[in-house]
């Protein structure tokens, strides 16, 4: 599990010599117990959230995932088992997405369950930010929206929850091939965690523009498509879920076709939801391109 | 209280550019409510410990302090004034440490105020390892050992407390000066925040070798002297107290005139309290040199 920089983790801090040619790039995340997951969250689960939490925003600036830092606080009867389960999964996911630990701290006697993971990854060239969204750059999402939000409401009530499903929210996929990718296509990018929405807004605040969302072009999995809930729920979900973990991102009309290339050569749907405008506004669009009116609790969808 | 690397935070991670000719030092603590700071510890406290504690690893490495992220987890019900006081000692101790925050994440709805940092540092040249103490190194300890446990006690206790020993507590001194110049005098070095023979046990373990520590040698300071404790309390707090942030490092002999220097340019006790032996034990003399033997609770001192 450890490596040469962190002396075995034996010494008081790690040592890291940046590849030739490459940046640091630095992002920290929590997991805590009954906030992040859902109360009674396995190892297993914890362990997969904290870390692609963490890797979704490394995916945004277009990063590789290179070394961490790990601090664990957990309660005084927490049984040997959750730790060595913690520990495998950790194991695997660090395994799986190229990470080498190195240092950390644990703590006992805490009231419940507190995880950071510190994650440094390294990058070539330009990252990608969140600064430099155009007036008339098209707006795209990864994959489908709201199935995590749709999963947690489902797990929150007992109710019977696809695997595949539940996996959304438990174990998201952090976008990291699609990240390195989109160097030299697209204009800005952020990692879907607080909802499209407040994600889009911040790409607007950071490149002092608006943007204009189609509702009916937001992409809803087949889970969320045949489910039994309405319109307004799916939207909602969609818009203002949290915890996707897609990539929301900018990109010049010049880029259709790279995009759809790049789509094809992911195998991960990448679809256009609108587009960045003048001012410092996000509207919603229905089909015909006509602006929704605004109501005490979001839009009026037809 | 940002920086360019961080975009102001308004980005998904930091991007740092290592000083030419220098490495990255990463390391990481926490600081929990009731656990590393007192149950009601404000917000001042809480953000120096938490600063100090990182610092010190950093001093032990002989690394200079230069980016650091924070998260931050607390309860719901915490007033407004705690985080503005937090922020504001934050932005004290990163311009007396000459730090800049990068990052973090905050998370409301904990049940106790949960800190965590993770400090950059940078260093050139060799950093400080716990590995490389030779049979026949001296051993010495920076400042006074013992004061957070003795103040730490009193205050447990509601006694009354002078100010300057409670700070020994609160917000203690992370030896960076001393760490930086330590680099080509000290084979090894680790900073006491276990405890001496706990910190010493790991340079012995790092270093495969044991230690001899003379008990009459260990420095105390006036707070302890002066003190109505029994002997055997005083050296518990000095043995085994943890907290002190003092560094502990190994020396060549022929370093000892260069330590009586360093020691006047810093204005900072250097004591040398034992030496490194053969074998893998840590043993006490008593002032004739004479080992003490080990009872149930630790050694029996005259």
């Amino acid at each position: 599990m450890f490596e040469t920089g962190s002396f075995n983790l034996t010494d008081d801090a790690a040592i890291l010599t940046t590849p030739p040619g490459q940046q640091i790039v630095i992002t920290t995340d929590s997991v805590i117990a009954g906030i992040h997951v859902l109360p009674g969250a396995t190892p297993q689960q914890f362990a997969r959230k904290l870390v692609r939490r963490n890797l979704s925003d490394l995916a945004a600036m277009g990063a590789t995932p290179w070394r961490y830092t790990l601090n664990i606080h957990t309660p005084c009867e927490l049984a040997d088992d959750w730790f060595t389960e913690f520990a495998a999964t950790l194991r695997e996911e660090q395994t799986l997405f190229g990470m080498v630990l190195i240092g950390g701290d644990s703590t006992s006697g805490a009231a419940s369950i507190h995880t950071t993971m510190t994650c440094v990854g390294v990058i070539e060239g330009t990252p990608l930010r969140r600064n430099a969204a155009q007036v008339g750059d098209d707006i795209y999402v990864s994959g489908t929206l709201g199935d995590a939000a749709y999963a947690l409401n489902l797990l929150q009530q007992n109710l019977p929850v696809d695997a595949a499903l539940a996996a959304r929210y438990h174990a998201p996929s952090p976008r990291l091939a699609l990240g390195k990718m989109l160097h030299g296509i697209a204009s800005s990018a952020i990692d879907i965690s607080d909802g499209l929405l407040a994600d889009i807004a911040h790409i607007c605040s950071a490149s002092r523009c608006g943007a204009t969302i189609e509702h009916t072009a937001l992409p809803l999995s087949p889970w969320q498509e045949n489910s039994a809930l309405d319109n307004a729920t799916k939207i909602s979900f969609a818009l203002s879920g949290g915890d996707d973990y897609e990539l929301c991102f900018t990109v010049p009309p010049a880029q259709r076709v790279a995009l759809k290339k790049l789509s094809a050569a992911l195998d991960l749907p990448l679809t256009r939801i609108g587009c960045i405008t003048a001012g410092n506004k996000v509207k919603m669009t229905d089909a015909g391109g006509n602006i929704l009116p605004v109501t005490a609790t979001g839009w009026e969808y037809n």
